[in-house]
């Protein structure tokens, strides 16, 4: 059974705020989607592309109140867009978010002046792409991938349609609570990418011949790389503000790890790699095993 | 104007090896491919996937000379197989490799007695995939590639014979000298797949719920370590013995590079990190504007 909404308002219209648009739509989950964004350009865009029955960059000009409001900015101005809300909101209405970190939006959500009329449910759907902005959104991003949604209070209703909400753009649902989230997700994403911007970095670095040949010869591995470090810079920036803890905690085990490969090398302990690489190679055999790996294209794509 | 071969041997029919001799036959480059695997499934497979005129798992089998060898092993076989080699030979003969280090190569071939019939001109395409054996190989795997010629004297002859075999199967040539090879590739190569083995193996030691949990979130950035870290460990084994100077090299400035961001991390320094990562985003930019990128989906592909 699907839950219909007849208005939503959809906060920060980029990549996963347009895309959650287009999904709601060609799924029939909302009957109006509506965009806020503080940039004008995106919200031109999202009405370019008949993303959104209204578009406004700020919210005293909406003339309506809302069933549901998706967060999809950055997690820096969480804080103020609580506020904002919960001042404009006069009807019973249901929040959620796409943040990644998950202490901090509840910690952000928990600082403000109580609105009864919110009831916040905070998630993170685990999609994207390195790609920002309305244009790049499609409303496919979310099939068959996970949303964690971290409740912190225990309100079945509110929890059921948010779940089928995503549910309905195609994906499956895991309840987890927000600490263990961020540890997590430190792990299979806040480390990996800082790894990549700190990779890439490194050779932005290097002799200009030598930065130029690196650039020339990234299909040998760093391209694998780079396409992580192509992701927005202010959204990852907040990210490792919000879950510095996790991040630092995951960060010096690897550096920790790292080390060993880099003696084991050095002392020429060819077992020692051998077997941590066969390791390796079966982590990736059993995310592939569940669907997890997407699918890459060695060659380019036809403009 | 195309280089005919009449028959080329290739030393190693893994992903590379039959990738190459799919290309040579379907370019119309070499008129027999043979084929030489110390595995004899190996073998099998390729005579099945109808890949070689003859395959043998010695080289003593053979009952023919040959105008071209390639040799497409992991680099630890090198020096027995050069040896191998100089006590077949009896007819002039170029030789070429696809090894990712070349000073090493270049070491291993001067080590053996010499044999006037024997031509070598190292080679790296630079091209490849995490998937090893000779079933996941394919013909297009080289084409708008880069593939580096490391040449140790001057023969121009043998120099453009080997350029136009790689050029037939779609590649561009750059000549270059085996020390600045070595540097590059460790950092575009050698330390990013480094760095993914080792994120991997940090994932692989967590307790078990964190790590089944790192694997079922993987498409948050994870995954794309993990592709890097497919690939085969034996022929990076080797690459890690034989380019040991410049990785140890390039790793150093990695982690120093690493230590500057925890720093910023740990300290709040928000804008060093978004500064660092716009940085980042340029050079994504600039290998996409060259059409080095490839092309990633982040769907899974219809099985």
């Amino acid at each position: 059974m699907k839950t219909k909404f007849n208005s939503v308002l959809i906060i920060g219209m980029g990549l996963i705020g347009s895309s959650i648009s287009r999904a709601l739509t060609e799924n029939h989950v909302a009957n109006n989607v509506y965009g806020l964004d503080s940039n004008n350009k995106v919200i031109k865009k999202c009405l370019e592309l008949n993303l959104l029955i209204q578009g406004e960059t700020n919210l005293e000009n909406f003339n309506t109140q809302f069933d549901l409001i998706i967060i999809c900015t950055p997690l820096s101005k969480y804080e103020k867009i609580f506020i904002d809300i919960a001042s404009y909101i006069s009807k019973p209405t249901l929040v959620t978010d796409v943040g990644s970190t998950k202490m901090s939006t509840i910690n952000d959500y928990n600082k403000i002046k109580k609105n009864s009329n919110i009831n916040f449910i905070p998630s993170h759907p685990i999609a994207g792409l390195e790609k920002s902005g309305p244009e790049f959104g499609f409303s496919k991003l979310f099939q068959n991938r996970y949303c964690i949604l971290t409740p912190f209070k225990q309100d079945d209703k509110a929890i059921d349609s948010i779940s089928q909400m995503w549910k309905s753009i195609g994906m499956t649902i895991e309840i987890m609570d927000a600490e263990r989230h961020d540890r997590v997700l430190a792990m299979t994403s806040h480390i990996p990418q800082l790894i990549a911007f700190s990779v890439v970095g490194t050779a932005t670095e290097l002799e200009s011949h030598m930065r130029d040949e690196v650039i020339k010869y990234s299909a040998a591995g760093f391209r694998d790389f780079t396409r992580l470090a192509g992701s927005d810079p202010i959204m990852w920036r907040d990210v490792y503000q919000k879950n510095k803890n996790a991040v630092l905690e995951m960060l010096g085990r690897f550096s920790e790890d790292l080390s060993t490969y880099q003696k084991a090398i050095r002392n020429g302990d060819l077992e020692f790699l051998e077997n941590k690489f066969n390791q390796s190679k079966k982590i990736r055999k059993e995310i592939e095993d569940i669907g997890q790996a997407g699918s890459f294209d060695p060659t380019e794509k036809k403009n």
